[in-house]
């Protein structure tokens, strides 16, 4: 655009500042007053706030988003979207056409919550608390990796101060000192439906907000002066800062200032009218935001190079997949952008040995799943190539997160271990049983589920540029490495390990199964039934022609073994993949179906029905049909 | 069991408590000894902390853990197992030759982490953090339904603090007052792989769980007179009370006292021998636990009654189904033991209106959607009938929670309101696309995804009884009434809306895409193509044989259509079903394939493929074929 920018930098110039206030406000009245919906009075609130910090503080090149330099702003009350865009429209990259003619209408990148649809939104938020943890992933990139100055500015709601994803994003900001991290918190003491928990008890916020860490700062969010100092210490504060604002929601239309029962709503148009008019009519300020200094990332940008010297395992040596994935971590680590995080089982997981040789780029988050996520998603906004791991079944406490890391097209890669009931003595609540089903059905992922440490390492490797979550499935106990070093493993391909033409029935598995069904099919061949069986280690996408050759050569007689509760898993990646095939199948699904408890592998496998003479039943039916 | 039981009251009687510490600890190193796993090092620093609280504190009739007035022992630390059951032995509930001999062993109740499998256990534990919200839920029971004069006693490990969840719980035991709740945390300042965060700084905890409204008391832990009066303060605090117990790791033992690398694994034999023999050998004490008053909670049990009057709903007239759930509750109401939770959306879900009508039977739990579910929990271990709603995106943030009310075995009624892109301009966030995957997922689970408001409420009120996890999908938006009052709807059902024996096609949907089928088998018709139309209600269980008779009548040509991802919902279910039937199938699934955006529900269903002539298209292909 070419309007001409106002510079509003004078300390004295605050009527400039009340001027861009004004018509942040106005433009979110108009903005979701002409969608006929969005969330104008949590933006009304919030509007002095942004206004300050637009003008005067965040550093920003709004010609070049990517700019390394750049600071971050993140909107983790993501439903104030209509202030966000009036921000984009006063730092002039987005015209006012855009912003009232298209917000929240289809086909518009002006979505009801923000997205990085848009080029200045790093991640999407909407889902409360989220936006905060992420805010902190990129802090420690910025202190830790990329060694710039520049900081990370994050608008949360009062409401979702209630999540407890945000004691776990603030006490991880001040383990980490994260001095480049400022939460500002608008304090409207209303949520959806009512007050909130605290209301406007500033106290109690300060005390929780000092007790884990970070420096408080009490301010009226109507006081623009106050703010403004308020954030020129927060960007020069010795730790992480969090400014707590006492506001008004509504703030700037009487009718609805402070009122219940206006939340989540447009303002009738004359209420609306009238507001505008007060508030000075339709403006059209874009601001000469603060420039970044220049500067470039510690870390260098990773040059093409030769493929990763990937861990060698001989082929019968007993070998766990999480050990391999450990390894082939530390083989990427030769990739300078490869960094890891674990909430606190690196023992277990196989982290630990990348944390001791390159602790610079490992991240403990304890335990603190969310934000485990959280931070692995605010690292690769700056460009970094996260490796995330727990126990799988611990994955699930950050299932939203990882929802919303789909939506946001985040490239974060994530390892769960201990699946399934292959763990033994640990009983339930630590085997994950339901995480294939509950992976596969974000958007945009990838599921991986290695038999061997040469798959695993391979596919671990193969995550390293991928895109959108991907999801690596782990096992705790030591199998036969079942392939050759260098043998190939694309992602949405699978391995035939045994058969040929005449095959009568098919025996598929992934990860510990696949162990379970060459037993079964060896077994089988002695007594004449040759069986195929197929390493499915791609979950998702699936090897769709692999299946239906099998189905073809078998006549349709499957039996999937999967070490996971019977619904959403590898039974149903098959099935889906063989939906409309249109040919007979007789799939014999063999799965978890009852209540795992205590016991060793065999135990637990021959109880589930998954073990090998299950598989051997289940074959011997299907090929007497 | 007839052993003599010894009754510690006197407070100068540290002898037989110390007696008694010393038992827990070598049962703790015994049974781990013998099953050759667990955690001895985390039993053996909350040993003296256990040992008083069973001694003097926890009132509880051992041969009745029904009994309403008994106080509760939740062990949020569930690895802590072999310390919880040496108390039962301690206790006289269980024998020496079960807890050495079988913990952790295959068919074994003691299993590696507790679970409701034993009586004496509530829920289950194992994924940390989750104990003290239940035992919030437990809590708000006693105080305010029951009205009893029992206490809550949670024992939490220290590393656990790092989870938000335990945050949201302080929180919520401060917001309503929770005196008869007391967290006792054993801050032995090692975690698995290291020492925690906060190591022995108990300075900082006591500024937390002060900031979060509890009282907090800083114990050294193996002082057992200092235990015993922190406890006893505890029990008559006027609100909830957290004790900080400075512990050391593996105490009792000193080879293993406060150093690394001693977590979760079983004592090598000449270490556990020496400390056996040190701590006084094996002992017997069976102690004379204090006993609760008797008494009678407050709330009736529910006489068997007439069937709830139900709401009643014109058909054509357009319902939504969320307002159709919380018309039901309304209706529900009439049992004394239904209750109900919002995550500070209860405009949202509808459960306003219950709210309103029944303030006492009502919980906010604001927006703290694993409290919210962890609060169900608990209130269900009082018999209570939880429903917990909240938007269904939003129930993702409780997985894990879900997950392990799944292997509680726990009687919870969730809701989640505007599911999938039907909800239009809000946006992906927003939107619930993995849910029906995620839920089926769980162990023991009801998914249940209504297209009316009749078919709701008789589906809802049918959950009233129902045991495990059941999960009510509903719709933002209003659709017309499909049912007659008075209609059933089966749990494990579905209902054929059009079709015959001569049907061509079936377009399965569910929820609000069935809508979409009767408007494409409408216009079907007109053009000559008999479709049959099936609401598939109940996604879990589902009806088979309703499958089974489409895929015959119509040589296996179904649509199904879904308002969710492709992966793990209702076509996998529907696939899952017919997985074994050995008939061709050719299942056209019409899913969400594509990241969705803002827009109108129609624009939205359009562009994702579930719209009207989307259905039409794939039926006439299919038919075609």
């Amino acid at each position: 655009m070419t309007t001409q920018k106002t510079r509003i930098l004078p300390d004295s110039d605050l009527v400039a500042l009340r001027d861009l206030a004004a018509q942040l406000r106005v433009d979110s009245i108009r903005a979701s007053g002409a969608a006929g919906s969005g969330h104008p009075t949590s933006s009304l609130s919030a509007a002095d706030l942004l206004a300050v910090l637009l003008a005067r503080h965040l550093r920003y090149d709004w010609s070049d988003p990517k700019a390394p330099t750049n600071d971050h702003l993140i909107f983790s009350k993501g439903h104030a979207s209509p202030l966000l865009y009036a921000v984009f429209k006063a730092a002039g990259v987005i015209s006012d056409d855009e912003l009232v003619g298209t917000y929240r209408k289809f086909g518009s990148r002006l979505q009801g919550h923000p997205t990085p649809a848009l080029p200045w939104v790093d991640v999407a938020t909407g889902s409360l608390g989220q936006g905060l943890p992420a805010g902190v992933g990129i802090a420690l990139a910025g202190r830790y990796l990329d060694k710039l100055p520049y900081h990370v500015w994050v608008l949360c709601g009062d409401s979702e101060t209630a999540e407890g994803s945000i004691w776990e994003a603030l006490d991880k900001a001040g383990h980490y000192g994260l001095r480049n991290l400022t939460a500002i918190v608008d304090v409207n003491r209303y949520g959806q439906r009512g007050t909130t928990e605290l209301e406007w008890d500033l106290d109690t916020y300060r005390r929780r907000v000092e007790a884990f860490g970070c420096r408080a700062m009490v301010v009226d969010g109507h006081d623009l002066t106050s703010i403004d100092d308020a954030l020129r210490t927060a960007r020069t504060a010795t730790g992480p800062t969090v400014l707590l604002a006492r506001t008004i929601k509504g703030r700037g239309v009487p009718d609805v200032e402070d009122k219940p029962g206006w939340h989540g709503k447009a303002l009738p148009a004359d209420i609306a009218d009238r507001a505008v008019t007060a508030l000075g009519g339709v403006r059209s300020i874009t601001v000469a935001a603060p420039m970044p200094a220049p500067g470039q990332p510690a870390v260098p940008t990773p040059a093409p190079g030769p493929a990763p010297d990937l861990p060698r395992y001989e082929r019968g040596a007993k070998v766990a997949t999480r050990k391999a994935y450990g390894e082939a971590l530390l083989a990427l680590a030769a990739r300078p952008d490869v960094v890891v995080l674990d909430g606190e089982v690196s023992d277990s997981t196989r982290t630990e040995a990348f944390a001791d040789a390159f602790p610079d780029r490992f991240f403990e988050i304890y335990i603190a799943e969310q934000q485990l996520v959280g931070a692995a998603v605010g690292l690769q906004v700056r460009g970094y190539r996260p490796f995330a791991a727990t126990f799988a079944a611990f994955l699930s406490r950050a299932y939203d997160f990882i929802r919303m890391a789909g939506i946001s097209g985040a490239a974060i890669k994530l390892a769960g271990s201990h699946a399934g009931v292959e763990i033994g003595a640990d009983g339930p609540s630590q085997m994950a049983l339901e995480d294939l089903a509950a992976m596969r059905a974000v958007y945009g992922s990838t599921v991986l589920y290695p038999s061997d440490a040469v798959s695993c390492a391979a596919l671990v490797a193969q995550t390293l540029d991928l895109s959108g979550v991907s999801y690596v499935r782990t096992t705790r106990g030591s199998y036969p490495v079942l392939y050759d070093n260098g043998d190939t493993f694309p992602i949405g391909g699978s391995r035939q390990l045994r058969g040929g033409p005449g095959d009568r029935v098919a025996l598929i598995g992934a990860g510990v199964t696949v162990h379970n069904c060459l037993a079964a099919a060896d077994r089988l061949a002695a007594d004449g039934i040759d069986a195929r069986v197929i390493d499915l280690y791609s979950v998702k996408p699936v090897d769709r022609d692999a299946l239906v050759e099998a189905v073809r050569i078998t006549g349709g007689r499957l039996v999937v073994v999967e070490d996971h509760y019977p619904q959403g898993g590898i039974g149903a990646a098959v099935l889906e993949a063989l939906a409309d095939l249109g040919e007979p199948v007789r799939m014999s699904h063999l799965a978890v179906r009852g209540l795992p408890t205590s016991g060793t592998t065999a135990q637990l496998m021959d109880a589930a029905g998954i073990g090998v003479d299950a598989i051997m039943g289940a074959a011997r039916t299907l090929a007497a049909r």
